[in-house]
Formats: structure tokens, C-alpha cells, sequence
């Protein structure tokens, strides 16, 4: 039985009315699905109105003790509620959750490496598969804000690339998992200036390629790695395409993404 | 088969050492049990933070764009997650919900009356209590924050002690459900300054005297209305009780509490 894994990031999120065209889209899909979401842009904003500054390293947040309040009420609270709720008016009976809730997905705390300490982020090393496909078969539509947690009562800020990967690679056993990642852009571009050249497979030798030439390149990579990860561990299906396409999805004849080789 | 439906509010979960006193003896509670929490204290601080005024009127709160938005990142996420994850730290497998989740619980929003618009508040019409009841036999744990949902894609901040009550008589048709109201004082007293005033039982008559007389005054007023409320739905063991007590609940000769007629 099909499952979809689709992650939306922060820039979506931030948009009312991309925000809202994307949920209709989600809404009119067929079959069982997982929702992943992001949010770093509206967690910023909010840190910048407490007064909290935002440190990132590399494209991570450094999450400090005031920070990774910030995150859990901006994706927990704030992002998860707003989209379960348009869910729910749109007659999917979604349910918000984070990694510890139910246990869903226990991380290792991040270790200082090289000197840098990024607080308070976690690293996913398990998850409760079992839970998530009892929800499904209930007929619920999780959708999941990047938390995980320690078991030792810490939560913990988790890239949301990252859990869209882990859990489809852990649902794949009890599904035929398909991993969607959706960004602005159409998918891979050879030239983020050049709609038209959308890259339509992209093996891991491609992707190598790039990443040296400097075609692939910035938030793009970790993305990529994350992908790569679920393609190699068995998922069927992984792919990065718009978010505006969300609703063609499962047109026979839609091809407008990138198919991670 | 017992079901144990736990209401603590916004003083306790203000003070760490407190929360965290309530959440060692709520986890060594046997058997099935869910928690809904408050939390107006921290949401107050949190608008004050983010420069957003809090206007009350008659204890309850004006519930502006802004202000659901305060609420929404408070209840549903610093304070939902960091009660759940205490609770995971404990070995009880809690899940985190608000009444969006799931379709948990509906609410109509409050209509303007006598000329007082409180905003997005709701007062709660219906229960998906088979989905809670599914929960609570997959030995799940529900967190319940203070929000509900209008099936239009709205938040609503709904009154804890409410969500407390309309819980416990819906799944009272499943399980013998036993209803705790969790507070500083050790239930009702005679007077609040006299801790041996505690009254052991309380009858409708005697409340209906206690607030002509002014003995009964106040937030306790709405708490108690809701307790009665779900003696008279059928809840077989309605109590207010101190949250310092919560350990000694199931000692057979445990009695310092006010017992709800």
C-alpha cells in the first residue's frame, strides 16, 4: 500500500496564500500520507521580536536554551496548529505531532564537533514505526514539526529534511513509501535562472559532480544528502519538485521534478 | 475499566520544581489517565515579550489575531512539549494534542454577548472520544492543551477546566471515569487563610450558598460550575484537590480533597 512523505519548507510557510494553495493541493491527494514541515524563517522572526538572536553555522541554528523555546512553540505551536487546522477544514483529519510525541523519533543530542557546539539539535536514531502506521490505518494524517527528544525529558531542534527522510525510511517496511521534497524551485535546476533546465534524474555520480562544479550547492547539498539516504535505504520513489505542483503529483503523465536516482 | 482525567493550571506549571513534583507523581499513577494543563500565566508573559497587550474581562481572556497566535505557541507548544517530554523522561507514553488534533474536540466560537466580543474563544459541542479511547488503549497518554477548532481552519482558546470537564463526560460512556481539579489550595476551604477549612464534600445547595455569601468567589466560581457539571453528567468521582497530593491519589486513606456531589 502506497504511502507519501512530503516535506515543505520554510519559505511556503511564510506565505499566506502559497501556504494556503499548497494545503488544497495536499488536501486533494489520494491515499495515505505524512506531512513534514520546516519553519526556520517564521522562527527567526519570532526570536527577533523576544529579543533573541538568531545564530546560524553553516545553515544550522545554533540552539541555545532561549532558542529552542523559540522553535518549539514557532513549530510545534504556531506552524503545526495553523496547518492541522486548514487540514481539518479541508476534511483531512490530521493530527500535529512532534518526535516526542508517542516517542515518534529519539535523537542523539548533536556533540561538539570542530569546536562548534550547536545546543540544544538532535540527530534521529529511532522511530516509533508502529505508532505512525497505526495512525495511518486509523485514517490520520500526521503532520510533523522538526522536534525530536532525548528520553531524558530535552527537546530537541531537528532538521526537517532530515525526519522526512528518517521516517520515510523507517515506514518503508510497512509501506511503499514515496519521499517528496518540496521547494520553490521546479526540482534540481542546472541553472537556478533557467526554468527550463530542470534536471529530470539525478544519480548520485550527478550530484557529486555538482557539488564540485558548484551547480549544486548551499541548502540544496544537505537536502540532496537526504534524499540520496532514502533512495539508497530502499525508498522506492524520492523526488524534489515545487510545491505548486502538489497537486499533479499523481497525474500519469506529470514529470516537472527531479527523480533521485 | 478506571479512566483518570487530571486538570493542573497555570500556577503550577509556572514553577519548575512544582511542575515537575506533579509530573513525578502523575506518572506513578497506575493505570489509564490524561492530563489537560493550562497555562494563562506563561501566555500573559509571552505577550508581554512579544509587546502584545493582555486584556481580561470577568477572568477570561480577550482572545485578539495576535493574542490566539500568543496562546497557540504557548499552550499547544513550550508548554504541551515540555510537559510530554517530561513525561517520556518518566516512561509514560505521552502524546502531545490540542482539540484541533485529530478532530479532538469541536467548539462553536463565542457570540458577542452584551456587548462583550471575546474573540477566538470557543466553547467546546463535540468529542472525537472513540479517537481519545483508541489512544488510551494503545497505552498512549494524551496531554490535552487548552485549544480547540472550528472546523473552518480556526483556532479557538478554550477554558482548561472546560476541555477538563467535557472530556471526562464523554468518555465516561467507556470508561469509569474519575475527574481531579488540580490546584495550590487543598480544594475548597471555608477560608483560604485556614487550611484545616477544607470542605470534604461539597453539595450544589452548599456551593449555590457559598457564592451568594462570598465564601465561593472568583476563578473558582467557573471551576466549580464545570465540576458540577460533570457530576451531573454521570462522572462518578469529581474532586479538587491540591497538585502537591497527586502521588497519594490511589492510597485508600487518602481524603484531602473536596469531593464534588
Amino acid at each position: 500500500m502506497k504511502l507519501s512523505v512530503i516535506k515543505i519548507g520554510g519559505d511556503i510557510i511564510d506565505d499566506e496564500a502559497m501556504l494556503t494553495h499548497f494545503i488544497t493541493g495536499f488536501s486533494s491527494l489520494p491515499g495515505r500520507k505524512i506531512l513534514v514541515h520546516g519553519g526556520g524563517k517564521v522562527a527567526t522572526r519570532t526570536a527577533q521580536s523576544l529579543g533573541i538572536k538568531t545564530v546560524m553555522k553553516d545553515g544550522r541554528r545554533i540552539t541555545t536554551d532561549k532558542m529552542i523555546d523559540v522553535v518549539t512553540m514557532t513549530y510545534a505551536g504556531l506552524i503545526n496548529k495553523k496547518i492541522v487546522g486548514q487540514l481539518q477544514s479541508n476534511s483531512i483529519n490530521a493530527i500535529g505531532l512532534t518526535g516526542v510525541d508517542g516517542n515518534l523519533i529519539q535523537s542523539d543530542k548533536r556533540p561538539v564537533q570542530n569546536g562548534i557546539d550547536y545546543g540544544w539539535v538532535g540527530d534521529p536514531k529511532k522511530v516509533n514505526a508502529e505508532l505512525v502506521r497505526s495512525f495511518i490505518n486509523s485514517a490520520l494524517t500526521p503532520v510533523i514539526a522538526p522536534l525530536t527528544h532525548d528520553i531524558r525529558g530535552n527537546l530537541l531542534n531537528t532538521n526537517a529534511d532530515t525526519i522526512a527522510s528518517t521516517l520515510a525510511i523507517a515506514m518503508n517496511k510497512y509501506f511503499d513509501v514515496e519521499l517528496n521534497y518540496c521547494l520553490q524551485q521546479g526540482g534540481v535546476m542546472e541553472d537556478v535562472n533557467q526554468p527550463d533546465s530542470l534536471v529530470k534524474q539525478l544519480s548520485y555520480r550527478a550530484f557529486d559532480r555538482g557539488k564540485k562544479d558548484g551547480t549544486i550547492s548551499n541548502g540544496m547539498i544537505p537536502k540532496l544528502d537526504n534524499a540520496f539516504e532514502a533512495a539508497k535505504k530502499g525508498v522506492s520513489k524520492v523526488r524534489v519538485m515545487s510545491h505548486r505542483s502538489i497537486s499533479q503529483l499523481e497525474k500519469s503523465n506529470f514529470d516537472e521534478f527531479t527523480s533521485i536516482l
